[in-house]
């Protein structure tokens, strides 16, 4: 196997953390998007779309979305368990990571997008869109301070592929100018207990 | 169980696709947003977010979200078969699913909200993001074109949960002024077909 990886990038984090978490190493090729190395007729041909992570398996097979590499992986190497055990708990930790994509990771992306000086010139930007979505992005926040005062992690008791999620978005928010907010303090335990753990810097 | 469902809904029409196609039937209980009935305190404290569909278990464990909810069923009911048969099928249909929903379903979504009349004073819209998003969702519909002149499905030779998430997309689209544009006979032909299966009208 191979993963095309992009240090500084928020998906490709998702798989690094998660696949520290299992304690795999798969060897990697980084990509330099700031150089297009993901537009050149090589990297479409094995990605069309030039987004990246990439696992590329031994016979050439090709996943990209990072949950989906990360569900192969888990399929492959079951513990330790980041996708639930049961039917229900494996629909509750869904459920979390789609809750964590939708409505926080998504909304921290479009504000990164469409404010920050990284983007300009390389798409469209629309300001006023933009401060919608970071004030979504604090809404969201909100809300899972007020989740997470009842539990330690996203989906329940223990961490899982949802907190690697939130995790990933909250650094970037963190990075582009909507951090966590004062205040919310149950939100502020996790982050802090996620950002301890070993695999946080993978 | 109970689905709590939206008839003219995007999500709630990929949970009843996706149950018509395993031949189950789930009582259901229709919550009406152009009431608002799904912003009365009692449907908040089912779900907090306000969203639909909404999967109620007989034990009162509550699931939201459409492919969390489709998935804990297809771990109760494996056949017929919708999400993959072993770790790189699982795979390649949800990296299939996800590229539906992030490449296609997302704009659709985002044109409808930004430029429809029927989101005026429900949320703000910017126009020229609204834009934007219908020329990506026809960029997405002549990639999936590209794609679909070598296999007969997204995930390759048979019908699953991204056919679902993208016939749903593009039905949303055709809806409300982003229809397949002409030209693209191969995407053309897979909406045929899938329009065309017993359960598409569920």
């Amino acid at each position: 196997m191979k993963l095309y990886d992009l240090k500084a990038g928020m998906n490709p984090r998702r798989v690094r953390i998660y696949l520290a978490e299992k304690g795999i190493e798969v060897p990697s090729e980084a990509v330099d998007m700031m150089k297009g190395e993901n537009r050149t007729p090589e990297f479409l041909r094995i990605n069309p779309l030039g987004t990246l992570p990439v696992l590329e398996l031994d016979d050439g097979t090709v996943l990209t979305e990072s949950v989906a590499i990360c569900r192969y992986v888990e399929a492959l190497k079951p513990e330790p368990n980041l996708f639930g055990r049961d039917p229900l708990e494996q629909a509750r930790v869904e459920m979390w990571n789609r809750r964590a994509e939708i409505e926080l990771m998504r909304p921290l992306v479009e504000q990164f997008r469409h404010l920050n000086s990284f983007w300009k010139g390389r798409q469209a930007q629309h300001a006023d869109y933009g401060e919608d979505q970071r004030r979504q992005a604090i809404r969201a926040m909100e809300w899972l301070d007020r989740e997470l005062a009842s539990r330690p992690c996203l989906a329940g008791d223990r961490y899982t592929i949802a907190d690697i999620t939130a995790q990933c978005a909250i650094l970037l928010g963190k990075n582009t100018g909507a951090p966590i907010p004062d205040g919310l303090a149950h939100l502020k335990r996790w982050w802090d207990q996620v950002s301890a753990r070993p695999t946080a810097r993978a």
